[in-house]
């Protein structure tokens, strides 16, 4: 092993050389495919660098991650103008107002589908991957704390630069279980014995002709900051955990154990809060999802949930260096895996998951919005669709009301339909549980209304009326939708 | 063997009764689960026998089918008021007026999943399984031509009727693979090494204690008539053929083989017409569907494809004649299984399908509408998401217009969004073909007035500028959406 300094991160005889170097190496129009999902994991030194770069505004860059990341790419590459398209999801203030301006062309992706997409022609082929590593050789590199897209996009890619990050533990290496899936026609279905199964490397091997450059960098990533729980907050947990109570002993699927998938802030807690508060019987509670979050860990700790499966660690300050100071134990319960394997709905179905997302709307029939409010999007549709769809069960929890209690998130007709009624079982709110399954639209109109917030209820059965008077299997009107919200909603 | 005087069907000393006597073992409010998919293979008798009872109109039944079913169930439980609530498919016109009336509440649900939802608490749980079948013995019966959810109908059921159909050859076992899933979580995903790899049986094994009643019949199914292709019909294949052609080409998944699915009528008779048209290569061209119209039989008869796997037989007179008629050899290549099998997540992605399926119209984005005239539902979402989420391509293929050219298949907005734009990748019309992969949703608008109707590209036209001036990622709103179809639109 070559210590080179960063405590023997580096092995081999290496191109090390600065990040303004590697980034001179990329030229306008490249495909850019890099590291980096939840936030954390992404290349920080070497975008930066580009879009130092005096002529970074002709770059014309496409850059596709495995998911959200930082500011060093969504803020630097935007205000420099070196960007020009950006998949499969947005992670930055800056990169969102340029989308919306149709400045970027931006396209949101099911994340899971991203791998395959860039290896078939869902996406462009990359020409660089540009990936953050706690350890890289010849032929092999160890990713930081996410794992996203990186092994496909590293495979796929012709060159590749690699980011050395001395600010995460070296042994990170223990969390993983990487691979690179087959290629279709004819390959195996994704198969795992349990949660924390393993199924492959804890490195990713790549062509030693593709390495161009190593970069040294110890900047941290930008980690999670979540807030307190509200009343709002406690009030959705409230309405989960009896809803939750009740599934289990009403389902024999979740008799023996119980795999749950959840997202990140106020609904991942609103789950963990529920399973303090519900009886689980004797069997194991598994997380099989997408990033682990500060919830997640304490669930852990605390002996709820036995195991973690997901593809990034979106944690706060304390929660990362919780986990960084005690890996050899985390490693037992913990695997990160990429997303096409996280997310694989082979394995969603396989484990018979309780999906649990949050949305930005719901409207009466089920149909649900996750990225836009109104004609601009938000984020992105993530891998929110990959767990309802394939899900055993699939929820909708969101606090009923946005912007302080001025707009209702139960609407007449959604601005953007992500996830259909047709993926869509139970939606909860901090006023109620709208149970979905087996309702028609009419039905299921009605039972939406109790889950809205009182000071919306009025105006929705105004609008619930006169669509009915319209008639058909779903009844409403673009022109009704059109006269929402109405003025005197609150 | 007992020889009953039906060809050696039933075998062993059954309740046979008549199917006045069956039907009166129903009571009110029961949960009806019943075979058939795609017009066959459904109860006949017992349904009509049902719908003749005098309190009929007090049973208030719920029926769940594999997907589409006949006259005997869709025509005569509706007209005589004895369904309250169906699952998840409406196969008939009377079905139609009642659901969009509001009469008989519906909510379409994917068919791979029904038999989960039955299982889990999505759907209720049937009292009876009313189930075709071409032989039955003690503990143990063989579907007639479509399986559908009927292997997992009859596990759920409490109680059981075979209709034993002597119109059908007892050699259509040689065609089934079935088996019911294991329960999750911890089930093995599905494997299977080849499009006519078989996992299963021939027969549907149950617990004798539920049978309760076997009725004769020798009523057939009713065929499917295919009218012959309109200019439009072959506008769209030659569409479809040139992108399938260039894609072939570029595409490295398929390089070396070629698993397609396709719907009923002229996308499957486009899609078969391209096959013919486009250099295949050496490798094998298989049909990974849902269902075996004359279209696949004939691609089967002149070598086009080696093999078939669907969960049904849809035929014409003189396809159900030829497939009847040569049974032992179609046995070699075409495989009949359940629906939540043929229309797996996972297989459909281990085979790298490329999924082909109509639509009632598409919206400028790329959202598509597959149940919906307006505010009326038509049929149901059927199997076109299970094929469009999980698909390596998924191409919509519809004419760019219908009712005689009065109205444009390619709309500002959908009426009812049930695939979303991140699950479609082309577009395909008699007008051309709209290659949505990698791109924003202002550049799908773009690229989808291409495609629409020259009648009514104006009125996209003005309709594209009037978005645009609003801004955001997805330009448009419903008063915009409102105001679709122009008063002056052809």
């Amino acid at each position: 092993m070559t210590d080179d300094g960063t405590g023997g991160r580096i092995e081999g005889d290496l191109p090390v050389e600065s990040a303004t170097d590697a980034a001179a190496r990329i030229e306008a129009g490249d495909v850019l495919g890099i590291s980096g999902f939840g936030s954390v994991g992404y290349p920080k030194l070497v975008p930066e660098a580009l879009a130092a770069r005096g002529d970074a505004a002709a770059l014309d860059l496409t850059v596709i991650s495995g998911g959200s990341v930082g500011p060093e790419v969504d803020e630097a590459l935007v205000e420099s103008d070196a960007m020009a398209r950006r998949y499969p999801f947005i992670g930055h203030e800056a990169l969102r107002e340029a989308i919306n301006d149709g400045v970027i062309a931006f396209h949101d992706r099911h994340v899971a589908g991203v791998a395959d997409e860039v290896r078939f022609g869902g996406l462009p082929a990359p020409d660089w991957a540009i990936v953050e590593a706690v350890a890289v050789g010849e032929d092999w590199l160890v990713p930081s704390p996410s794992v996203g897209s990186t092994p496909t996009l590293v495979d796929a890619a012709d060159r590749l630069v690699v980011e050395v990050n001395a600010a995460q533990p070296r042994d990170l290496e223990g969390l993983h279980d990487l691979l690179v899936r087959a290629a279709p026609p004819g390959r195996e279905p994704l198969a795992l014995d349990a949660v924390d199964d393993r199924i492959g490397s804890t490195r990713i091997d790549f062509d030693p002709g593709k390495l161009a450059a190593v970069v040294h960098t110890d900047r941290a990533d930008t980690t999670y900051t979540f807030r307190d729980p509200t009343a709002v907050d406690r009030a959705l947990a409230d309405q989960f955990a009896g809803f939750l109570d009740a599934e289990l002993d009403r389902n024999p699927a979740f008799a023996d154990s119980l795999n749950l998938q959840f997202g990140v802030g106020s609904v991942g807690n609103a789950v963990v809060s529920a399973l303090d508060a519900v009886d689980l019987g004797a069997g194991d509670v598994a997380y099989f999802g997408e990033v682990v979050q500060d919830a997640v860990l304490d669930a852990l700790d605390d002996g709820t949930l036995a195991a973690a499966s997901a593809t990034s660690l979106a944690l706060s300050d304390e929660g990362q260096d919780r986990l960084f100071a005690n890996l050899d134990r985390y490693a037992e319960q913990v695997v990160l895996r990429p997303v096409d394997v996280s997310n694989d709905a082979g394995l969603i179905d396989s484990f018979g998951v309780i999906a649990v997302n949050g949305a930005v709307e719901v409207d009466l029939t089920g149909q649900v919005n996750s990225t836009h409010i109104g004609t601009d999007v938000v984020g992105g549709v993530g891998g929110s669709g990959d767990f309802f769809r394939a899900a055993l069960l699939s929820v909708v929890a969101l606090p009923s009301t946005a912007a302080g209690g001025d707009i209702s998130r139960v609407v007449p007709r959604v601005a953007h339909v992500d996830h259909t009624e047709h993926d869509v079982d139970v939606v909860v709110t901090d006023q109620g549980v709208a149970d979905l399954r087996g309702l028609s639209p009419r039905e299921r109109m009605r039972a939406m209304l109790d889950v809205a917030h009182p000071d919306f209820r009025e105006a929705l059965t105004e609008y619930h009326e006169q669509a009915l008077e319209r008639g058909g299997h779903t009844p409403g009107g673009f022109d009704l939708a059109a006269e929402w919200p109405p003025d005197d909603a609150t």
